[in-house]
Parts: structure tokens; sequence; C-alpha cells
């Protein structure tokens, strides 16, 4: 035995002896090694190429000679006639070894690709979908010993690939038999594997060897606008991603406008259910023109959600979520078929909803913790995925908390006199002089700063149009950072502050960031209602991580990872001067992007990532904000800028908070107090 | 220990001794006794009904004393004031055993109720569906412990009935939250547990203890005519059974001639699949309306059916099983929904088809299978399922081998010059005095013979109208046996026979029947055509269970049982004449009545039958008539009456066969040469 041939594979270092003669394939399996073949080693689909390594190899001990594999062959040769192997590749299922043997697999051998994820704490993810390809040789029928096509075909199926008890969809059995006869008996079917434990199940078959690919669907189907991205089932790479707003929105802008719809109206669950599922058909029919594929060949879709969305899509009546005690229909994560859900896919295309943590922290928070992995932190993390509905999530790998506190729109730009989406023209950046109290700004679709030469020409087509969602976030820091408004939320007088920019705007005072009305433009101001409902949706934000601090017991966490495409475009130095987000080192703020559609992408593409999250959301410990008394406490330090008790020591060491005040009236409070005066008079 | 009590149960004769206190259903429940409870044993189902036996029973070696089990209670009381229970009854939940006792358990209080069949060599079919009732008791939503309230109902089931792992339909989700509200927690779920090895899934819900029941079909899909039993699904029952013309008709009266309509016509066999589902709904709401229940409440089918009905049901195109060899698409038993079929009944409602035994050889023939259990049987038995095609089996408990012999439609009286189906006016018996060769006949609809008085005022309202499928065969028998027809098959002349009843008809001789002709009625003969047809159909039955015994390696067979509706008409000794079953005592040749339709009904009632058919289908081996030399070898000797050289001792034993011969031509068959002279000429 020891006298057998040593191959060794690169880049995983596995090695074995074998026999002379042994195919590098064969090796390569015994071994473990992850090396690709949907023909199974009958030198038809290319895909178990391997570059083997001549000369001296130091490191492994060996020395690999020129006949160290058996000589190219005759299917080789016709392989490399007909499509062209790269120059020192081989085919491993026709090359044998002879003598030792250093063997690289290139990762496009791989069949369980890394897709590599550009953040530097994510983790890359593993393309092993539960819908796989293989290539079979059926026998053919005979009446002396008679059994179904399909018998046949699974015979093959477990004798050539150990797929055990597989069964068929309807589709397959209703198609399968002139695909059998045109493969002459040579298919290639779609098999999917489901959760452990359930039968494969054959979905599609494919005359002969099909060498193209299939697809899947992550989509993030959220209140206001449903994305989805279109990922190659083999690659695991997106190749198109698209959006639309969600149709509902007619029903009602926000979740639990549209509960009401629900209640008020007979039918009206349903309509949205058939709106949602609308919107999603025309999504993809876009999606997969974009891509130029036939939306026949999508197979497994995933779909991410919160639980009002979750049970709208699935066309349960969401009314019992907008009550206490929020009770979901159910959390578990959900395996169905695209066509019990009216969504026009391959005919047999599955559908998988990943866990709902709790009746108000769903699926969506479950793809953030798939994304993110709290669970798998060696340090605390926060996790907070800001929408209309902030999801919050606080833990290590010891425990995970959860909760969701409801921001509003505000962070969206709506509320905000000068609100608007993140579009061309939409303030997204200001700075403001802490001297001159004069601000500054950028506007999406420009890299100038308002001050900065050519400002003028390069916003020329788009105008300046009002201020998206992070720009009303950093346009308050910045005033709290200028001395122009107080840690109570109210904006000085031209007369405290010193700056003609303060405005007097009814009772209370604005600040005039931009001004174009001379030239019939438009004139932008930060009001004082404005600071109210940023005020408002940021205490709720924060005091819902507080509550969870509480909960685990810590007074600071280690790091803040902010999700959803806004946490994308905060400034983690504004957020924390708001104090929308806890006191933390400012390099430890970080953004996920668009997490909980990562999550979406990570369970289509890898099979054990849905038995992972289901556990990791049981594990996951909820906390309901709105019947936790410390929550309302933590509500009202919250609203302070940033928070009326809260130290923030490591934020005081970057910035210089001004201790000013311009209350000048009774109340503790101005515009409240003022109101409150006027009604009792 | 042994100083606890003995409670003894009858019928089952189980005993075991228990601590004072036990409640009997506990004790039941221990000992193995079959004792039904859907609510689990809190008093509200009244399904664990017990009747107490007092005083001496010395084949127990017990007496029991009044106060051998505890005390009448306040449930027992509430129960008895509001439904009543029958003298002597106690609930088994709540009277407990406190001396020795012995507890009767009536019929229906036995989960596993035994339906009777009324056949004496028939097993009683034990009644334990694939869909079950469970009364549960779920915990309310707490938001502190947030669950979906599917996952406190599957909870519940698990704690409260051991079902593990329960998964839901999605129409369950869609309807289930109002449900458990309305039941204030406490519902009754019909849970489908599918195959070994399936999650059980719930399908439905009832708000508190649902009393009624629900139902199932059983469906005999055939070319024809498609029949349905509507069955209880608690005690088993038929309690419905309709039947309609297959609507398939209008595409061809065979199958095969619906396989060529589906090959010559484009969207053919999408057309007959439509054709079908749509008379199946209409049977459904026509078999649901006899019963007067809500169709809502079928959530279970089984079908059976030949494979090419098999094919079109399922929307498979039959093509494969127009010419060799015969492929199916698949020949597993198939767990498919209704919904996928176009099936209205209820929204998740289970379908089930048998597995078909080859390409010839259909559901319908492994329904006939189960019932008849050939596989089972000490004797060797030959199962022949009569109809257009014939299926025959023949085994024992060692082994059963199958095949089916293309009979075409004369048995059905199609083909026949008089022939009609079986209907009122149709000459169904007939007996030809061997010496004066007059016959005398019964039709349908009257007992009397024509030479009764009364005959006819008794036909006077139906008449006198053709020959049905037994007529024929008996009409043929007696003329053999009268000697006016022959071995080879040919009517005797006038002259050859001494009776006028034989006349010339063309360049053959018929015999008259009936002729009502002066009075302007219908003159009914039997024709040398007619028995040429009946010869051709006879031979392909025969000459298929003689193949099958040449396989089997016997020269005769023990018993014989006839299937299908014809059979159940068929005279055994007539048939034997006719040499279309092997010799065989007379008493040994039993009609099994629609087998088919009882096979459909015990896999709709027991899912162990489902498994035990699965498992035998795999074990009965099939045998290819098409393509087998004996079998034209069997075919020519079997067009003879009864057989050119198979000697039929046991018959001859029963009857005199006349030794005549009308054959006065050259040719070696009158008929055929004729026509093969003319054509010649």
């Amino acid at each position: 035995m020891s006298s057998d041939p040593l191959i060794i594979f690169t880049p995983s270092g596995k090695r074995g002896r074998f026999p002379a003669g042994t195919p590098v394939l064969t090796a390569a399996r015994q071994l473990g090694v992850d090396l690709d073949s949907v023909c199974g080693g009958r030198g038809i689909c290319s895909k178990c190429q391997i570059t083997p390594g001549y000369g001296e190899f130091s490191k492994h001990g060996v020395t690999v000679h020129d006949d160290a594999l058996s000589e190219w062959n005759a299917v080789e040769q016709r392989y490399d006639d007909k499509r062209g192997l790269k120059p020192g590749r081989r085919l491993g299922c026709q090359a044998t070894i002879q003598r030792d043997v250093v063997i690289d697999v290139p990762a496009e051998s791989q069949v369980h690709k890394q897709v590599v994820r550009k953040r530097v704490e994510a983790r890359d993810i593993l393309v092993n979908p539960t819908i796989r390809l293989y290539y079979v040789e059926v026998e053919e029928p005979d009446m002396h010993e008679p059994s179904g096509d399909l018998e046949r075909l699974c015979a093959a199926l477990h004798e050539q690939w150990e797929v055990e008890n597989a069964q068929a969809d309807l589709h397959l059995l209703q198609t399968m038999q002139p695909i059998l006869r045109k493969g002459d008996w040579k298919v290639t079917c779609a098999v999917d594997h489901g959760r452990d434990g359930d039968a494969p199940r054959i979905m599609h078959l494919w005359p002969g060897l099909y060498e193209d690919t299939i697809y899947g669907l992550a989509i993030d189907l959220g209140s206001t606008t449903i994305a989805a991205h279109l990922c190659d089932m083999r690659s695991g790479e997106v190749i198109a991603s698209s959006g639309v707003m969600n149709p509902q929105i007619r029903f009602g802008e926000d979740l639990m406008s549209r509960v009401s719809y629900s209640m008020m109206n007979k039918g009206g669950s349903d309509e949205m259910t058939a709106a949602v599922r609308e919107g999603m058909n025309t999504l993809f029919d876009v999606v997969a023109a974009e891509a130029g594929i036939d939306k026949g060949l999508i197979m497994d879709a995933v779909f991410v959600c919160n639980p009002v969305m979750h049970h709208l899509f699935l066309g349960v009546d969401p009314f019992e979520l907008g009550q206490a005690p929020f009770a979901l229909a159910a959390s578990r994560a959900l395996h169905l078929r695209a066509r019990e859900l009216d969504l026009k896919l391959h005919p047999s295309a599955r559908v998988y909803l990943l866990p709902c943590i709790a009746g108000h922290v769903g699926a969506d928070a479950a793809a953030v913790a798939l994304s993110e992995a709290p669970d798998k932190s060696e340090d605390l993390v926060l996790v907070v995925d800001v929408g209309t509905n902030a999801e919050i999530m606080l833990g290590n790998k010891e425990r995970v908390l959860a909760c969701s506190s409801p921001t509003g729109p505000a962070f969206e730009g709506a509320q905000i006199s000068a609100g608007q989406r993140a579009a061309p023209g939409a303030i997204e950046r200001v700075e403001i002089d802490p001297v001159t109290k004069e601000p500054r700004f950028r506007v999406i679709g420009s890299d100038l700063w308002s001050d900065d030469p050519g400002f003028a020409e390069a916003t020329a087509a788009t105008g300046i149009t009002g201020i998206c969602g992070s720009g009303i976030i950093e346009a308050i820091a910045e005033m709290r950072l200028a001395g122009v408004l107080d840690a109570s939320g109210l904006i000085g007088s031209a007369e405290q502050t010193g700056t003609d920019r303060c405005i007097l705007d009814g009772r209370t005072n604005s600040y005039l960031l931009y001004d174009a009305s001379a030239k019939g433009g438009p004139r932008i101001t930060v009001t004082n209602p404005d600071i109210r409902a940023i005020q408002m949706a940021k205490a709720a934000l924060y005091s819902g991580a507080r509550l969870l601090m509480d909960k685990f017991g810590v007074d600071k966490v280690d790091r803040v990872v902010l999700a959803g495409a806004f946490g994308a475009h905060i400034s983690p130095k504004h957020a924390m001067v708001l104090g929308m987000i806890p006191d933390a080192p400012l390099e430890k703020v970080t953004s996920a992007g668009n997490a909980a559609g990562t999550g979406a992408r990570i369970a289509l593409l890898n099979r054990e990532a849905r038995g992972e999250i289901e556990a990791t959301v049981h594990r996951i410990h909820k906390v309901e904000t709105a019947v936790e008394p410390r929550f309302q406490e933590h509500f009202v330090n919250a609203s302070a800028i940033p928070n009326a008790v809260e130290p923030f020591p490591i934020l005081n060491t970057v910035v210089d908070l001004p201790q000013v005040s311009f209350n000048t009236g009774g109340g503790d409070e101005a515009s409240g107090g003022g109101r409150r005066r006027r009604r009792r008079g």
C-alpha cells in the first residue's frame, strides 16, 4: 500500500495513496476533495478540470515527474477540440494517477464555490443550494420487467449519485417521458433536497447533459419596496437585481395602516395579498428580462420580510399582528411552492420563507441575523436594521436578544418639512462651521460640496430639492455641534446663536440651510417640528437598544452594525451625536448594507444556512418593547440630544458638545409647553 | 403490585393490574386496548364509552362487585343529561378502577372499527385512515415568549397526542387564527399522517370539539364509467355511491382509441384530462348531494384505474402506453393534492393513487389484489377482473403472477348482433332443452322465466330488447350443451340439429332465441359472428390465465375469483362450458363483485393497507402476453368451445358436451374458411 503513488490536492492539502491507474476524480471523492462533476465521471461535463503541478514540491516532500498522470486521452482530446481546455488542464475523470502527483483544483472546478463578500468582517457564502443537478443514464424500459420510467430514473439517481428514495413532482411526471427519449435515456435532473429528512424530489429534466445553469431569487419584501436579486445557482453570483414599489402602498403607507385596511374592509387582506403577488410577478419579469434568462429556469426563491408583509404575502389576515399579544400565525420557516402563492416561475419552483423571531421581529430580522451572525460574534455587537420599524439585536456567541422599535418614517425623510426620499437633488451630507454657523452640503448626484467651485453647474440638472434621511441626521447633528440647537431639541434664535440662519418660524425657530427663493427656487430649512420628528425616531431606536443592553446587563457595546439601505448612508459620528446609537468607538460603527437581502441570498445559496438560522432564531430571546416600563424611561431620556442621562464618554473624546440651552419659557420643554399653555388658555 | 385490582377487557381479552383509582381509559391505553377518545380523556367527546360487567366471570376467574368502579361522577352526569348515555354505560376516562372488573368495549367505542364485508372469504376492513382527528387545548399567545399560533398548536399535538413534528398546509395557516380564538384555544385538528417517514400535516381545524365526521372517496375510474363511493371516515361505512359515464367516451370508446386520439390531435391528451377531471367534479357534486354532506368535508380520495386512465387523469400523455414496451410514466403509488388535479373537494384534500403493476396491469388490478389478496391465499387462486381488458392474477402466498389480456368489449354486449348493456329488458339468463332444443330465458327486471305463467305481463313494461353480456355467455354455452353449436363454434343447420330454431343467415346459421317480429317486436338471434366475437374474447381471457399457469408450472387452479360487475353476473358453469376459465370445481368459482372498488375503499380506510399493497405489487411478477409465443398457441386452442386440447375433467363430471361437428366444407374452420374462399374468388 505504501508503494502506491501519493496524490496531494491543493488548495485543500488533502492527500492519500491510491493504486496506479486510479482516476484523479475517484481519488478526490474518496479524500473528500471538493471537485465538481455533473456527469459522474463520464468525460462529458468537463466540470472536473484539474491542473497537475510538475517538478519539486519541497513543501509536500514530493517530486512530480512528467509521467505522473496517464497520457492525454481521446476523451480529453475530443473535449479540447470541441470546447478547448485551458493550457495545463486535464479532466479529473480521465487522467489517472501513475506516480506521486500534486493536483490543483481551480476555483471553477469546486462544487462549493465561495461567493466573496466585500465587507471585511463578513463571511464568504459557500454555494451549496438545495436544488442540485445530476446527469444520469437511465435503463430503457423492458416489458418483461415492467417498471415506470420514473422508477428507473430514481434507480439511476440512487446507483449513480447515491440520491435515495427520490420522489417526483406531478409536473415532472407530466413532462418526463418525451425528455427521457429525446435524451436517449441520458438526462440531467434538477433535484430538490429540501430539508433534512425530506425525500429528494425531482423537479426538472433536460435531455442529455445540461451544461447551463439554473436560477434562484433572493427577495427582500419590504413595506415600501420589493427588491429581488437573481442568482446563478451554480456560481452563486447575482446576475441581476431590481426593485419595484410594493403595490400595497395604495392600501396604506405604513404597516399599521395596512392592518387597519384589512380590519375595516371585508376582503381587504385578500386584495393586498393579490396586489403584492402581482407586484412580485412584475418584478420577476423585469429581473429575468434584465438578465436575459427564461423565467422558467428560476427554480427556487427565498423571501425575507417583516411579519405583516409575511402574512399578507401568504394570504394570512394580519389582524392579530395589529394588537397585543401580536400573535404570528406561524413563526417557523416555511417551505412552499411558488404556485401556491400564484408566483409565475418554474412550474414546481420552491419558495422558502425565513423564520420570524416574534410578532414584531420578522423574517427580515432573521435574515439580518443570518448575514451578520451576532450569535457567532466574539465581541458584543449591536445590529440595527433601520427602517420604518427598527429591528435591533444585541448579542455575542453566548446569547442574542432582539426587539423591534417603532421608529416611524422620519429617517426616510417623511414627516420632515423639506424631507424627500434619497434621490438626485436631495441634500445627503451637511457640515456647519461652529464659528460662523454657516452650512455647506452635498447633494445626491454630485461629489462636490456646496462651497466648492463648480457646484452650481454640477447640480444644475438635478437642482437642490430637499433633504433625505441621512441629510437630516447630519444637519441636526451639525446644528447641535455648532451650538444652534440645544440638548432638549430647541433651535436658538438669531440673538441666542448670533447667526441670521436662525429665523423665527411661528413660535419656534428654524435653521436656514439653503435659500434659492430669490431665484424662484426652494427655501430649505430645518424646523423645530423636524427636530421633534427625528427626536422621536432616534429615541425609539436608542431606547430599544438600551433596553436590550439592560436585559443583557451591560452599559456599553463593543461594536455597532447598521443594516438597511439607510444605514449604509448614515455617518456614524452624526448618528452618535444625535444619540441614535449607544456610545462606541466610531471605527466600530460599520454599515452592513442590505443585510436582510444578503441573508436571503445566503439562505438561497446554502442549504445548511437554512437549518442554521432556524436553530439560531429559536435561541434568540425576544424582548417586547411595548410593555417594558424601562422602555418609556429610556425613551424620555433619549429624546434629548444625545441623551439626558447617558454620558457618551467615547463620543466626547471626538467632539465637543456645546452646553447651550435655548429654553426661555417656564415649561420644561419649549414647543410642548407652549402648546399646553395655549390649550389651557 | 399483585394486590392491585385486575382489569379485563372484552372482546380483546387483554388484562392487567392497575393501582386503584386508575381511569379505565388509561388502563386501556397502557394495555393497547382499542378504546377511542378524541378529547384525550377530558370527558367531553364521549367516544370512550365502556360497559362494566358485574357478577361472576368464571371464564376469567373473577367476581366483579358493584363497587368495582368509582361512582358515577359529575362529568358523566352532565353528559348523560345533555346527550344521554345508554343504560349500563360509563365514560372510560371518568370511571376509575377500584376492584377487579371486566370491561366490555362496545363496537362503537373502538377506534379501529371493523367494516364487515359480506363475502365469506373476504377479510373485514379495519378502519385506520391516514387522516385522524385530535382534540387539543392550545396555550394562548404570550408576547413575552413569542411563538406562532401554529407552533403552540403543534406543541399541543405533541404533548397531548404524541403527534411529533407536525407541519401545516398553507390553507391551514390562512384559516387557523380566527378558529383558535373562536374555540377559545380548544380545537379539533384533522391531521394527515401520510406515509411512514412523512411529517404529519395539519389539514383542518374546527373550534372546540368537533363531534361530526369527515369523509373520503373511493373512486373506480373506468374507461366507461366512473364510480365513487363516499365513506364516513370514522365508521368506515359507505354512505353514498354514484357513477357517471366517463366523459372521455366522446374521444373514443375504448382505451386504444383514446390513445390514438391523443396521438392524432395536438392537445388531445390535455382535452381528455380536462374532461375526466370535470366528470369527477360532477360526480363528487352528485354523491355529496345524495349523502347531504358538505363537499368541503371530503378530505381524502383514493383512485384506482387502468394505466391509460391513470395517465390521462394525471395529465400524462398516454402515448407510451400505446406501443411496446408499454412504459408507464410511474408505477409507484402516488400521493397528490386534489387541487393539483383540479378536483374540488376540501382545499387541502389528499389524493392517493394505487400503484400500477405494469403498462397493461394498472392500479385497478392492484386494488383487486388488495381486496382479493391472492398473495395471502393458502390455495392457488386465479383472480380475473373481466372488462374490456381482463386483468388476471394467479398465485398463492408463495408468489403471484399477473398479466392483462385484451378481451375486447364483447363481454359487455358490444359487437354482438342483439347485444346491449345490462339494463331492464335485456336477456340475462338462458336455458336450452337438450332434447327439444327450445330455449327459455329471463330478462333483467323480472324473476320469471319466459315459460313461466305471467312472464308476458311481468316484462310488458320493459319489453325484451336484446342480450346482455352474461346472457350471451349463457346462450352460447347452452347452445353448445344442447348440441346446436359445435366445438369449433359453428351453429348447425336445421337439418343437422333437427330444430327450426337454427336458421340460415347468409352463409352461416343463426339460432333464434326470441321472435316477436309478428307483433312488430324484435327478433333476437345468436349469429355465427356473435359466436366468433365471444370466442375471441373468451380465448383471450383463457389464454392469459393458461399462460400464467404455465409460468407457475401448474395444470389446474384450486379456485377462481371473478371480479368486476360483469363477473358478478356470470354463471360459473356456463363460463366453464365456454372455456373462459380453467377447469375447476364449480363451487370454487366465486364472484368478488367490484373488487377494484373494494380495494380502493380498503386503501382509503386503512393506512397500513397502502404500504401493504405497495409492497405486494413489487412482488407480483408481470407477464407480458403480447410477446409470449405460448399465448398465441393457447389462444388458438382456446378458440374452440371449451378448448381444442385442454380436457376440463371436472366440468365433464357435471355436464355432457355433445360430440357434434357442423363443418361440412373443406376449410378447417367454417366461416373463416368461407371468407377466405370468397376473397380468393
